[in-house]
């Protein structure tokens, strides 16, 4: 991996390379015109050819995969883009701060302000893991880039959010914000394709599982619920509590989020309420407001990271219904990651990141 | 096709054999110990040898396909299964009817007990077809064996009901009877393969388009709502008025409806709330209530007769969480039509009729 | 389990149970008319109620499943189906046959009449398992019940054979025991489902993987390539050596066997062929041979013990082409299995199997 | 669209722009750095706004989409890369030619330098449309760039190759060339994702219908055979006859050819093999020849203008087994044609085309 001879810092250590997290950042960075991936981490993959582990992603060099010494990726790196199990990202990261390096976390480690709100919803991995950085847990910022912007241009550690919560968010954040809906009785009915289970082998996640089927699954209670509530709460600046329901759908990517809420005066229109998104979303490249009556399918935004929404009404019952499309694997993780880096780097959010799908 | 000799009423004939709901009702039928289709009928393939039209479902004698002459269907079945587009199936059932052939029509034609609303929802149908058939609306029954069981083993008409509202009433009204949810507010997002939209060529059920994303479609106003909506009116003995969002989902078969209902008291859990479905359905083989915290996949019910019930509470919420997996072409069109045609034979409902998948 | 009253031997042994092979066996054998599953063994499964492991696939009484002792085994059936991995099956059948329990082995430990051979191909297992039962190898009937029908009627011992080989030799070998084509140069490119590669969780069998792709694996040299030559050697009398290359489709079941050989009399046309497959399975009601010009989807065998066979001629070239479709998980697997229990239970082959599949 | 302010050649048009050729090629011109697409042509679509048909393709300024007028086209374009179905391609790409606009052409039309031999493959379009334009036939060049490279720099009417032929001859006419291999008895056994069908729906392109299947088609005398019969002569130096069979495969996209061969020297090995390959495409960007025992598979190639190339031996048989897998519709179809703009336009082949895949 060539380094590049610019001063300005563009150097990234990708951790848990050979992950999809980490495959998809190193494919984004092969077409990033500024930064560039100078250390591969991964712990099974340490001490290989990187060509080895995945012929069909030449890199550069064909690099080696190292094991994710902290002292050495402080050596090679401006940045870090850790994606690893939740629970294991959380000390790495906290030595390559210390070392000055500037980290993207895609786990769910830092996602909350609050450490032992972490610690009640990954008890799990609490248990394991014992950790007391309750002060790095408060400072790191919510990689949200539409809503976190300057906060994430200066921050040293960015949990980049969940996939379901970056979808979801997107189109419910400004309708709270603006008091337009009852915070009570908001439902999200997602759905995502496979890759969100990673790459790890599953037998929920084998083709012949789920393929040919549709499946709700971790009813009431999954994680993601507390991550879309803390970003909820802090924008409607009230306690927001809602009902999350995530299905499995045979599909490699892309993810959908509908969303319902009932809106607070029954006399807005689909037409008011898309102005209310495009009002907020304009400026920003990464999310894409459709028109009244077009609804935004995944393979629209699929191998991008764009957010693809739309708004309807519903006058007789009062109902909102907003539609989120995203790649769970770009836009809902490593693409966002970057898009965070980005802006960590001073640069463009957008910058290197596909925005157009390739159809069909 | 061999004609039985048994005197009892058994000889169906299938009309519009060749698309999906016409091919189910075959394939049912081949395997039926008492009912066996005795005339195709067919516009595209009239005069045709079944065989050169499918050759992947080989009948008895290789039938010729037959235009749908109401007297000749007379002669040959005592009984009809009617697989036509919506706005064309009224007319035949009509004459049927006149000519002593019990008639169960799996188009959208007799769902509504009032004419009227059915011009107001199949509008474009409507002007084209300028029926005048109110009476036979009204007396038409509509086909939910769980719900309808009597009336159905009476009814020279049968009005199939479709597949969404099959899947969201079938969890949903056992709730709605006990008053144990809030009437408004409820939402149903639903989840379905693409054969749901037939076997006629359309761009968006390519596979190319379809494959690889799901998506919404029909986002309020779609023409089930007010079909789910008449059922559960009734059911409930007072207006509902509810959110209904269908989603398309990249597989060839399945149906999954995910209903959210805020309870009435508070303190029902989910244990309370799989004993009221329990209760209802436990003698009724074409419905399975799964134990708390099993979720249906559709491919659970695939190939299957049976729906599959699940419940969840959330008891921070208060909301109700009912899901609910069928296979959209059998009991979802073809197989709940046999089973109306067994209770109107005075056979027991489930004869003949797949309960077990083959899984994966 | 009830077992039956009926003096005949009818009880069967499922052991391997919560795996597809074992699954498949299980769901089969709840539609048989005469055999029915007295005894679940499983290992990682034993001690746990079966709707605890598969809540998807209701048994009566909801047995519990056992460890796979032979004792028991031997009191509780009089047949067995062994669905283990191989090199795990061998002793297992040896100890049930001592017990009179006769068996089907779903497994590649006994398709080679001589153990050397196959303590060659299958090396890596013949490490770890050390086999002495060469004798028993001799004695095993290889379970093709098309070609085999009288030795499995009498069989102690069935080797049901593997997926690949089933497809590929049905339509092959009728020409070859006719000689009407050119032993050497004989091609089959194999195409299968990713349920061929089990339950046990593998990277290359998740969806996010296999789905949207077709990919060749075990080019030159798949271990099925010496079964198919060990029996199209027996029945062309000569030693036949061939190319065999399988493919993973993206989807969840059904296999492809295209199979090219040159014609030795060039005037020989694709009736004259058809005629040839025709001759030899008029009377075998699991496969069925297409008309000329009509060639088999594997969506037509899902779900079916039944073979489609289709036979083209190029006269330019001199090239046969032999096409057919199975469903890899019942003619190529567990269905293939319970055929060959018929046969040793002295029942028609086709006995309580599905022959018509569910389109689409 | 803005028109580039350079004076070389740049402008584009594209016709047939809603089709999958059409789109794709609007797609990758959208990121090339030189060329762009000035004028969209359609018949169906003539006088909407782009937006209007592809909502989830969005072009700079939404231009208007056009009939294909050869002035307008000759106003507003320097090439002009058709997307229309065999036999209507044919007359425009004459007016366009006439009035100085270079040519690629997507369809067959021009893919035969003998306008008899076109006549009699495509029968049926030559009867509707009665050609006379021999001449122009016999100057078109065959747009393989890896192999016509220099003469499609200077051709003013390239017909770009078939998307079976393009995958199979890459990795065959190498062999081909050198004499490596009989020219009897090659078989090419390939498969395709759906997408190659088109965008015009067909039912057994429906998702519902080709999803968990695969199937043969054009089993004997499929057209493209004498396409890749064609080009395998001129490169032998004598005459190639070859078994060709396509298989329709459940995915959107993609494409594998398996191809076998029996070597004239028996001694050669995979590695001297794929150094054949190596030796002819090493400085070609658009093909990657794979390290023996690394299988292609489609999703490696999926997205991006290359094709992956690998190659096994079987020393028992002295067969040849090469395997090639591209993306059908590009590769395949529309980046071929940008890759012959490129060197039309005096560019590198490969400026502006995706090389790699976003895995999974």
């Amino acid at each position: 991996m060539s380094q590049l001879a610019s001063p300005t810092a563009s150097r990234v250590a990708v951790i848990g390379a050979s992950g999809y997290g980490g495959l998809q950042t190193l494919r984004l960075l092969l077409d990033h015109p500024v930064l560039s991936a100078t250390f591969l981490g991964g712990e099974r993959s340490a001490g290989q050819r990187w060509s080895s582990i995945c012929p069909f992603l030449p890199l550069p060099d064909d690099p080696l995969v190292q094991s994710a010494d902290p002292d050495r990726i402080a050596d090679a790196a401006d940045f870090a883009i850790l994606s690893l199990p939740n629970g294991v990202a959380a000390r790495l990261a906290t030595q390559l701060i210390e070392r000055g390096v500037r980290v993207v976390d895609l786990s769910a480690d830092f996602r909350y302000r609050s450490l032992d709100q972490w610690s009640k919803v990954y008890a799990q991995e609490a248990q394991t893991l014992n950790r007391s950085d309750a002060e790095l847990c408060q400072n790191a910022v919510y990689g949200l880039p539409e809503w976190q912007g300057p906060a994430i241009a200066e921050a040293s550690l960015v949990a980049a959010p969940g996939c379901f919560p970056t979808a979801s968010l997107l189109p419910l954040l400004p309708f709270l914000k603006q008091g337009l809906i009852e915070i009570d009785g908001i439902i999200i009915d997602a759905k995502t394709g496979t890759s969100g289970g990673g790459r790890v082998p599953k037998e929920a996640m084998l083709l012949a599982e789920a393929s040919e089927s549709i499946a709700p699954y971790g009813v009431v209670g999954h994680r993601h619920t507390s991550e879309i509530e803390q970003m909820a709460t802090e924008v409607a600046g009230q306690p927001v509590q809602l009902q999350f329901t995530p299905h499995l759908v045979p599909m490699v990517r892309g993810l959908l989020s509908t969303v319902y809420a009932r809106l607070r005066d029954p006399g807005l229109t689909a037409d008011d309420c898309t102005t209310v998104l495009n009002a907020v979303y304009r400026h920003h490249p990464c999310v894409s407001v459709l028109p009244v009556g077009t609804y935004p399918a995944t393979k629209w935004a699929r191998h991008t990271n764009k957010a693809q929404l739309s708004v309807q009404v519903d006058k007789r019952t009062g109902q909102l219904v907003l539609m989120s499309a995203i790649d769970n694997l770009i836009k809902g993780q490593a693409g966002q990651g970057v898009q965070c880096l980005n802006l960590m780097a001073g640069l463009k959010p957008e910058t290197g990141l596909p925005l157009q799908s390739y159809y069909p």
